[in-house]
């Protein structure tokens, strides 16, 4: 541990996936660190993001279950939800990897610094009256829920996704505004618990970042399951009413519900940090960095949902881990964005990685795609999913896009990440043996189908 | 299509997943193909093994959720299993993917055969009056359900996993007879059903030929779902009584239940069907094969469950295409064994690729291992699951098994399968970003760990 009187050699601005990521690879490093946090350690991700939005998907899970048992020859009854045993749940889940991550971090011998940090210096984070000086700084403070201009967040009726995490009850109905990962997320997760949800997505497809033809699975899937959504609508205006909300549309419509969820991306939290002062460059609120994180400052380095990379938790551990390893003098590589594996974990989930059909187009021209119906994988017959993997071939050269839609097939992701980060001919993957009857071979059997032998499939 | 005058180029005695890869395959290809199969196209896999087993299984995954609903906040609740309900719904799917089967089979233009096939010379099937030519034979009669010696089969009270699979009522308990996949699979979906289960196992472990540490951690969860199960124990007796059977141990304990499910393993369908008249060698009835399934015949090729390989669906899909490829003169490799993924579907289940920690230590000496647990892996968290990714590394060198345990873990293995195969250093898996929170991220983990560079994990 470092006296706080000499400099440390890091000092890292806030607690979340990337901050937390560096700190641990760091220390490991040998660096002495210094780690300032104002809330939690974990940040969004573990608090307020990914793990209690997946606890309330697996509740949702398990709601469906009981509700469509009858199908499966099990005599189930759904009652309803009981918000505060989900909350629980929840609440348990994220409390117990809280603790794991504390433990972590105190037996590294990081210094933990509990409080609101401010760059002071291109070398110095102060906590109220306390300086942490540091030979280099790491900015991690992450982002927050955004909102449109003219729709004001209330907490109560007009909500962004950390109030929906805290919700004490299951609301009858629900506008999500937005139609990207987050929205999606939680149109499913209501939607299992009963909620009568309609989406709202200015742009014409639900998780648009995402190949067109998964989101138009995601779309089928969701129109199957009575989850509403008005694609290409813009919203003209917002209004809370006695008993909720009403959002009116620029295509004439007007919808109402109980509660509106804003869910239109998250943005920086950086102003009134001390970034510019320090001769940080932003932008929108972004702070800017090259491919090794290195800030405008060169003692600064900055990762996670501050800087305009992919949104994504392990995208910061991965960032974080780079600043580490490039502070304790390894040799560092850029990260290939293309490569880091998306998934929305919605009931269908959507995964991802590489390139989408229309990247692929642009970057190698004629490319080919080939599309495995999960109706032919016995795995996804049994668990009654629809969907499909979808493959990108550069032109006689390896897999740069795989796309897949189903329920449960974010874990099929990893591999299709290998495959796409190992540059892998679709012949080198088609000579594996998938292990039968899983829901992976549908990996296998597209490659074998892309390779020009297909087998549970038409030729 | 040939005319059943003219010599085929390939004629196949058996319709399972060997057969009628090697069927699909050859096709493809070019041949002119006979395929000849006794009862239903698809065999023991999906007619009576890894799908319908499957099916089974995701029912008690149903009834389980629906048990344990008020853990995760939803108010379910359990009357019972309907098992007509449960059968339709596992017929259903056995009927969606064999009309599916039966459509790519007529699509490729193979002559079909319903009919008892009997080899009657090197290069000939007979079915009845009927005499198949080929230019080459592929024997793919594949297996039975085995018995003990003194363990009569009467198909009510002492059953095979063919009558399991027929059960139209739930038995109030069951005796288990053998802790392998199939009886572990059966264990765990009739546990989840309500059935009082003991496995009997004469080796010291279940699933006895997966790394003793998976086995420990199936025991362990087993124990928690109070499945029970006998080790290292002898069966010296078993009687039917009145209400059931009645099992006698070498130990001096004796158990009563309503059924007995014998599950010791499956035998090759070989007897009487011509094989040794046309010069075939077999040794306990399993057919001999090289490396590239040839048999002692020149012109006569064997796969499946019939020669004494991995009993593996997906073992027979790749030597039923191997032998498809090598007679059309492509270019073929032999199966790495040890390459093939293996699953045990039961809950938690258990999978693995590549040596165990017992057969690295004495093919290359002193190995490293590396287990990673579930415990800290977030969506496993979620899932309540508990578990384990164990990794076996060849001295400074490539990862040489991977052993898994939890719930749906099985799809974890395809990625691992890639990492085998393709000779991966565990740096070479650690820089690449797996996808959070998602089970994957514990292989992920386990790989940063056993590259010296933990992050969720204590150094």
């Amino acid at each position: 541990m470092t006296a706080p009187s000499s400099p440390a050699d890091l000092v890292i601005l806030g607690g979340g996936s990337g901050g937390y990521a560096a700190a641990l690879r760091a220390a490991e490093l040998g660096l002495s660190v210094v780690l300032v946090e104002k809330d939690k350690l974990g940040g969004t991700c573990l608090h307020r993001g990914c793990i209690p939005t997946k606890a309330l998907l697996h509740s949702g899970e398990i709601a469906d279950a009981a509700r469509e048992g009858e199908q499966f020859g099990v005599k189930t009854t759904l009652a309803g939800i009981d918000m505060d045993g989900v909350n629980a749940y929840k609440d348990g889940v994220v409390s117990r990897l809280y603790k794991g991550l504390q433990g972590l971090i105190k037996s590294r011998g990081i210094t933990y610094v509990e409080g609101e940090g401010r760059l002071v210096s291109p070398t110095a984070v102060a906590v109220g009256d306390q300086t942490y000086e540091g030979r280099h700084v790491l900015l991690a403070t992450g982002s927050y829920a955004r909102t449109l201009p003219g729709v004001e967040i209330d907490g109560t009726k007009v909500i962004t996704s950390d109030h929906a995490l805290r919700l004490d009850r299951v609301p009858a109905s629900a506008i999500v505004l937005g139609g990207g990962v987050i929205g999606c997320e939680f149109a499913s997760a209501w939607t299992s618990f009963g909620v009568d949800v309609t989406i709202v997505e200015a742009l014409p497809h639900l998780v648009p970042l995402e190949d067109e033809a998964s989101s138009k699975l995601l779309e089928r899937a969701f129109r199957r399951r009575k989850v509403g959504f008005e694609l290409g609508a813009k919203v003209t205006k917002v209004q809370t009413t006695d008993d909720g909300v009403r959002v009116e549309l620029e295509n004439g419509k007007a919808l109402e519900a109980e509660l509106l969820l804003v869910a239109v991306g998250r943005g920086p939290v950086s102003e009134g940090l001390g970034y510019e002062e320090a001769g940080v460059t932003t932008e929108r609120g972004f702070v800017l960095v090259d491919e090794y994180c290195r800030t405008t400052v060169p003692t600064i380095s900055a990762v996670g949902d501050l800087i305009p990379t992919l949104q994504l938790a392990h995208v910061g551990f991965a960032e974080g881990i780079l600043v580490a390893e490039r502070l304790a003098g390894l040799e560092v590589r850029p990260i290939d964005y293309a490569g880091v594996p998306r998934i929305t974990y919605s009931d269908p989930e959507v995964a991802s990685v590489g390139l989408t059909e229309a990247q692929a187009r642009e970057k190698h021209g004629e490319v080919t795609t080939l599309t495995y119906d999960l109706a032919g994988n016995g795995r996804s017959q049994i668990l009654k999913t629809a969907g499909a993997v979808k493959l990108v071939q550069a032109p006689d050269g390896p897999v740069v896009g795989v796309h897949i839609v189903g329920s449960r097939v974010g874990e099929l992701i990893a591999e299709a990440q290998l495959i796409y980060n190992w540059e892998a001919l679709p012949d080198e993957v088609a000579t594996l043996i998938h292990p039968h009857p899983t829901q992976s071979e549908a990996v296998g059997e597209a490659h074998l189908a892309l390779a020009s032998k297909p087998l549970h499939a038409h030729s």
